[in-house]
C-alpha cells in the first residue's frame, strides 16, 4: 500500500510530503527530484514568483546512502519567499495582524472555504488552495516515477490545447513526444501551433486575462492487469481520473478517444486484438482506449488527457462582494501567471506516476526492489505463456 | 463514513450490495429502490434481456418496519435468468463444465482480465465485467437518494449526446428537466434532437453496430462547503470523477464548462459572485464552474457530464484472437444493446448520489437522522451569518 | 487488499458477508465452511439456540464451480427461526409493532446504542451487536484459512481458563492442541481442568449465573515478515489486537507471554536466536515473544490470547433502568447460553485468520493462486539465502 | 477523518509527522505540545540519551497566528544528535559507509526486518523500528488533547506495575490520579510501590538487565455512543487496543477488568444501570467495564491498561547470530534505558487521544471548532432527553 499526506500554507515555511509504502532498496537521490520540480516551474506565460521559488527537494527521512530502507519519505520544500511573509503567515499567536483578506476571488476556494471552515480571513483558506501545494505532489510523483523506471516505465506529457489553439496530434513514440514536449515553451510538440499558443498567451496577457488548455499524459510499458474490473473503486481509470481531477484548476478528464468515443460507432472504437506469435504478446493497431479496458491496463499505452480552466487570478476585474460589508468590489490582481497549462501537465505526470506506482505495488507486492522485481518478471513470464 | 460492497455476477444467482454508514431512522422502502431500478432498465435501444430481469430489491438487513437502524443494509436483486445459467454458473464443483469461453471481445475486460487473474475460461472474468453489475450500485444510490431527499438534494440526469447527435442545453429548471427527461425514450429533454437520436441508435442496429453518447447529472440544493480543499482526495470534484469514471463505458468526465474551459478567456469562465442582502446568501448569475470550486460544493446546482462509449459487443464482427489456439477469429453477438446511455445516466444519478451522501455524513457526522438534521439545520444558520 | 462486510440481524432473515480480494483460483467449497460455522455452534455450557441455527452457508457469487474467480464472494447464513420472526422484524413498514424493548441490559450495547442512534425500542441495537454476527465472521475467516493451507498455515484455537479454572499448557505440538481442543467439549486440552470448568459451568447455570474465560489462538507456519515495523497501523500486533477484541464480550488482549512480560526481567522475557545451518534458517528455542517482533512475524508460531467476561444476559436479575419511565427494573433472562468461551475461540480463529491472509496479500501481491505461489517461493528462496 | 503519518529515524535529522482533519479555530501552541514531548522523556530507569534530545516542536502548517486553519498540521521534531550521526546516517549517496550492524538483537524487529526488507545492514531496520518515533506520536497526541480538552475530555495515565511490583489500585480522582503521577519518578500514585519499583529498577541495572510493567490509561468526560456495534472495526474497544497494541514493546492490552472479567462469575462483572433524575442521566456505580459497551463508549470513564515488556537492548549478554558469518555472538549494551514503562503510559495517552479525537469527529462532523461545539452541544442535549 503506497500513501502519502502533503501539507503546507502557499507563503508558510514551506511544503511537506510524507510518502509511505515506498519499498526499500530504490536508488534515489534529490537531484532528480529537483529535476521534476524544475520542470514544474517553467512555461510560457508564467509570473514572476516562480523565479524566486526555484525549488529544491531536502530528504529526511526515508532514505540512507542514496537508497530507500522501506521507511517513510518525507520531502520538504522550502519557500524561498518566507522571510518576506514572517509576520503575516506567524505560527504562533501574538504576530498581531491587523489586515486580512475578506474579498473572495471568482473561481477560486476563497468563498466556499471560508464558510466552510468559518474563516472571516479568507488568507486561512487560499494559502492551502493555492496550486503552490502542487510542488509537493510533483515531489512525491518524482519518486514515483523513479520506482516506476526499474520496470521501463515511463510517464510523460505534452500540451494538445492552449486558449482554443489546437495542436496537431503528433505522428511521433513517446520518447519523441517527449523530447519535443521538453523543448517547447509551451511543452507543445507542434511548433507552429506552439507560436500560436503563445501569441494567444500575450494577447491575454495584455488584455489582463487568463488562459486554459489541455494536456495528455502517456504512460508507456505498464504490464497489462493493473487496476481491475472486479470492485468499482479499482478500476484504474477510475483512479487516475480522480488524481487528475484533483488538481488545481482541471475541469475534465479523459482515456483514451474520450468524449470522441461518443461520436463514433462501436466499429469506430474499439481497438481490434492481434496476436504478435514471436514476441507472445497480444496487441492492438490502435489505441483508442487510451491502454485501458474493464477497467485495467491492457498493455497498450495509457493515454489521458486533462482540460485546465484558464487562471481564476486576473488584472482584468471580475464582480465579486466583500464577505465583511456585503459590498461588491472589483475582484483583481496586478502580478499573476497568465496561463498554468505547462506545468500542469507535469503535475499530471505526477499524480499519474504515484497512481501507476500504486497498483504496481498492489498487484506484485514486495518489500525490497529484489522482490518486487523478482515477482513482476514470474508474472511478466506468465503473462508471456498465456 | 459510508461505503459499500458489490458483488455479483451476470448470470449467476443474483446481485449483492451491502452499504454501511446509513443512519438510523430514516424511512426506506423496498418500492423506492424498485423505482430506480426500473428507471436503470429503461430507455431505446436496449436488447432482450432487460425485459427478462425486472429487477426487484430484497432488503434482508438493516431496516425495520420501514425505518433504517443504523446496521448495514443488504441489497439483493435476483437474476431471473438464474434458473437457465444453474448449471454454466454453478458455484458448486462437478458441475462438469465443458464449454469454455476462449474469444476475447475487442473493447472489454475480457482479455485483461484473462491474463491478470489467470482464467482461461473468459466466462470467470465477462460475468463479473458485465454492467449488470450497476444494478447494485443503482440500489446503493437509491438508498442515498432518500437520505439526501431530507436535505432536499435532488440528484436527477438527462441525456445531451448519442451517437454524435447533439441536444440543445436545454433552458430549463432542474425539475423540468427531469421530467422531460422521464417522458424521453432516449432521456433526452430536446425532442427534436431525441428523434435524430433515436434514427441513429436504429441505423446502428440496422448495421450491426453501437453507439454510445453524453449524460450530464445535476445535483440541486447542496449547502455549501462539502468536500474540501486541503487536500487531494478529499476534493468533491476528484470523488465524482472517480465514481463516473468507475462506471463501465465511461470515457470521460466533465464538471460544469469541463473542456470547453480550456477554449475561452479566464473573464468569460469564472462566475462572478453576488450577495442577495434578503436570503443572506452568496450566489452567482452564472455556474460556469458547475457548482464546485477549490474542491468544495459552492452552493450552486453540480453540474457534471460524462462520455460513455459504444457498446463494444456488436453483430459487427471485429477481429480478434483466440487465446488457446492464438488463431485470429471475427468476435460477433448476435443480440444486444445498441445504445446504453439512457441507462448509464440513471447509474451516473445513483454513483453521485452515494459521494454526496457521503459528502454529507462526513460534513455533519451524526448517527440518526435526528441528529443529522439538526447540525444541518445548525450550520445553515452559520452560513447565513457568514 | 483483503476486506469484508458483513450485515445482519440476529432474527431477521439471515446474515451476509461480502469478502472482496480473494485471488482467483482458490478451491472453494461450502462443506468447508459449514465445518467452522458447526465448531463455532458447539461447546458445553450454550443454551438452546445453537441447536435450532445449524447454520449452512450459501455462497452466491465470486466461486465458479468450486474455484474463486477473483470477483467479491457473497456468503449467506439464513436464519432458520426467521419464521418465527417475521412480524417482530419485519422490513417493510405497516407491520404495526406494538412490543417494543425498553429495558437495556446491563454489559450489552443496548442503552449505548439506543442514545447514539435515537432508538427508543432497542430491540433496534440489540438484534445487531448480538453474537449472532460472528457467524458472518467465521464464514469469512474459513474462506481465509483456506487460502492460507495452501501456504501451509494453520490457526488453530484452545481454551485455556474458564471462570477461574486454569489449564495446564499444554506441551504439545499445535497439531496435538488441535485434535484435543476438537474432542473436549470445552475445547480445552487439559483434561482435568476441563472436568473443573464444567462443574464451574455447571454451578453458574444452577446460579442463574454466568462464566467467561481465556482461549489462545495459534498460527504456525507464517513467513517471517508479515506486517511492519515502519508505520503503526502496519504492525501484525496491532491488527490482530484490533481483530480479536473487536470480538463480541473480549475485554483483554496479549500477545507471546503477554502480561507477564512486565512481570520479569528482559534476560528472561526475550528470545535468543540461533541459526540452523542445514535448514538455512534463523530460530529460536523458546518464543515468549508470540511470534511477533517490531511488529512483524518472526517465523514461529503467533501465539494469542484473549480474555472474554461472562456472558451478560443473566437468570439471576441485574439492576437496571426502563429507558421510557426511568424506573428501575430486574434484568433477567430465562433461557440463555451461560459460557460461550468455547465458540469464542473458534471465532477467534476466523478473525485472526482474516488478518493473516491480508497480510499475506499485501507482503505477496498477486491476483491468482498460481501468481502468490509463485511470489510466495521466491520470498522463501530470499529468505533461505539471508 | 482525522489521520497522520509520521516518518523519520532515530539518528537521522529528525521527525515528522503530518496530521491531517483538524478542524479549523482550534487554539494550538508549540508550548503546549512541548509539555507532552517533555513528559515522555522523564522517567526514572532511563539512559542517557533522553538528556541529549530535549525534544522541541516546530509547526510548520496548519496553524496561523496560535489557531489551526484546517490544512494539515506538520509536526516536526528535530533530533538534537543529528550533528554526530550526519555521515552514517547520510540521505546522499556517496559517504562511503563502511560500518555496517550485522547483528540483531533478540527482542528486536532486527532480524525480521532485515529479512522482510532485504537489509543486511540492520541499521537501516532499526533507525525505523526504534522507539524514538513515538516522539512523533506525542506530539499528534498533544494536538488530539487539545482538540479534546474544548469538549472537557481529558487523557491521563499512571503506572500500576513494574518489573512485578505493583500498586495499590489507586482510590482517586482522575484528577488526583493525574498530579500523583506526575509528581512520581515512576508515575505512580502508590509511594511506597513506587520506591520498591525504583529498587527493582536499580536491581536490574546493576545486573545490567531491564524491566517492563503496566500503566493504565484513563479518559474522562467522555460522551456516551462514540464507536459503534454495528460494524467490527468501527469498535471502539478494538480501534483502543490497535492503538496502544501498536506502542513499541506492548504485549498485552485490556478494558475495565480486563483479563480479571474472566475469572468472576457474571453477576461480579457486569455494571448495573442506574438513573440520577436531577441530572437526566443514566449512570453505573462500578466501571468493570472500563467505560465501553458494545464497542461504544458508555459515559464512563474509559480505562485501559497496557503491558510492556522489558527493553530487549541489555547489557546482559543474550546469544544472538551474525547474519554475515551465521555465527553466535553475546548480544549486548553498554548505555541503554532499564525502564521505559512511566514515558510509554504518555504514549500511550496519545494514542488513545488520537483515537477519541477521531471518533469524536467521526460522530459531531464538522469543519470548524463552533461547528463541531455545536453539534456536540446539540447531541448532550438529545442524550438528556433520551
Amino acid at each position: 500500500m503506497l500513501r502519502y499526506l502533503t501539507a503546507g500554507e502557499s507563503h508558510g515555511p514551506g511544503l511537506t510530503a510524507i510518502l509511505e509504502g515506498i519499498p526499500a532498496g530504490l536508488e534515489l537521490t534529490q537531484d532528480h527530484i529537483d529535476l521534476e520540480l524544475a520542470r514544474r516551474q517553467l512555461g510560457y506565460g508564467r509570473g514572476g514568483r516562480m523565479k524566486i521559488e526555484q525549488d529544491r527537494v531536502k530528504i529526511t527521512s526515508g532514505v540512507r546512502s542514496g537508497y530507500t530502507i522501506g521507511s517513510p519519505i518525507t520531502l520538504n520544500i522550502a519557500n524561498k519567499d518566507w522571510k518576506n511573509w514572517q509576520h503575516v503567515m506567524a505560527i504562533e499567536a501574538g504576530a498581531g495582524i491587523t489586515e486580512t483578506i475578506t474579498q473572495p476571488r471568482p473561481g477560486h476556494a476563497d468563498l466556499a472555504g471560508g464558510i466552510k471552515y468559518a474563516q472571516r480571513d479568507l488568507r486561512n483558506i487560499l494559502e492551502r488552495s493555492s496550486a503552490r501545494e502542487t510542488a509537493a505532489r510533483v515531489a512525491v510523483g518524482a519518486v514515483c516515477k523513479q520506482l516506476l523506471h526499474r520496470f521501463f516505465v515511463n510517464v510523460i506529457s505534452h500540451v494538445l490545447e492552449i486558449g482554443g489553439v489546437c495542436a496537431k496530434h503528433p505522428e511521433l513514440t513517446p520518447q519523441e513526444i517527449m523530447e519535443a514536449a521538453e523543448a517547447s515553451p509551451v511543452r507543445c510538440t507542434d511548433k507552429a501551433a506552439a507560436a500560436r499558443m503563445m501569441e494567444t498567451i500575450d494577447q491575454a496577457k495584455a488584455e489582463g486575462d487568463s488562459v486554459g488548455g489541455v494536456f495528455e499524459v502517456i504512460a508507456t510499458n505498464l504490464p497489462v492487469g493493473l487496476g481491475s474490473h472486479v470492485h468499482w473503486e479499482r478500476k484504474l481509470d477510475a483512479q487516475l481520473a480522480k488524481a487528475l481531477m484533483s488538481i488545481q484548476a482541471i475541469k475534465g478528464v479523459e482515456v483514451g478517444l474520450g468524449f470522441e468515443t461518443s461520436r463514433r460507432f462501436g466499429s469506430q472504437v474499439h481497438d481490434e486484438l492481434f496476436y504478435n506469435a514471436e514476441q507472445h504478446r497480444f496487441y492492438r493497431k490502435t489505441n483508442n482506449a487510451g491502454g485501458i479496458e474493464g477497467g485495467m491496463s491492457s498493455g497498450e499505452n495509457i493515454v489521458m488527457r486533462a482540460a485546465m480552466k484558464p487562471i481564476p487570478t486576473l488584472k482584468k476585474p471580475l464582480s465579486s462582494v466583500d464577505i465583511i460589508s456585503k459590498k461588491p468590489f472589483p475582484a483583481a490582481k496586478e502580478r499573476a501567471d497568465v496561463c498554468a497549462v505547462p506545468a500542469a501537465g507535469v503535475i499530471g505526470e505526477a499524480v499519474v506516476a504515484f497512481e501507476l506506482a500504486q497498483s504496481m505495488l498492489e498487484k506484485f507486492g514486495g518489500d525490497s526492489l529484489e522482490e518486487i522485481e523478482r515477482n513482476y518478471a514470474g508474472y511478466m513470464e506468465q503473462v508471456e505463456k498465456f
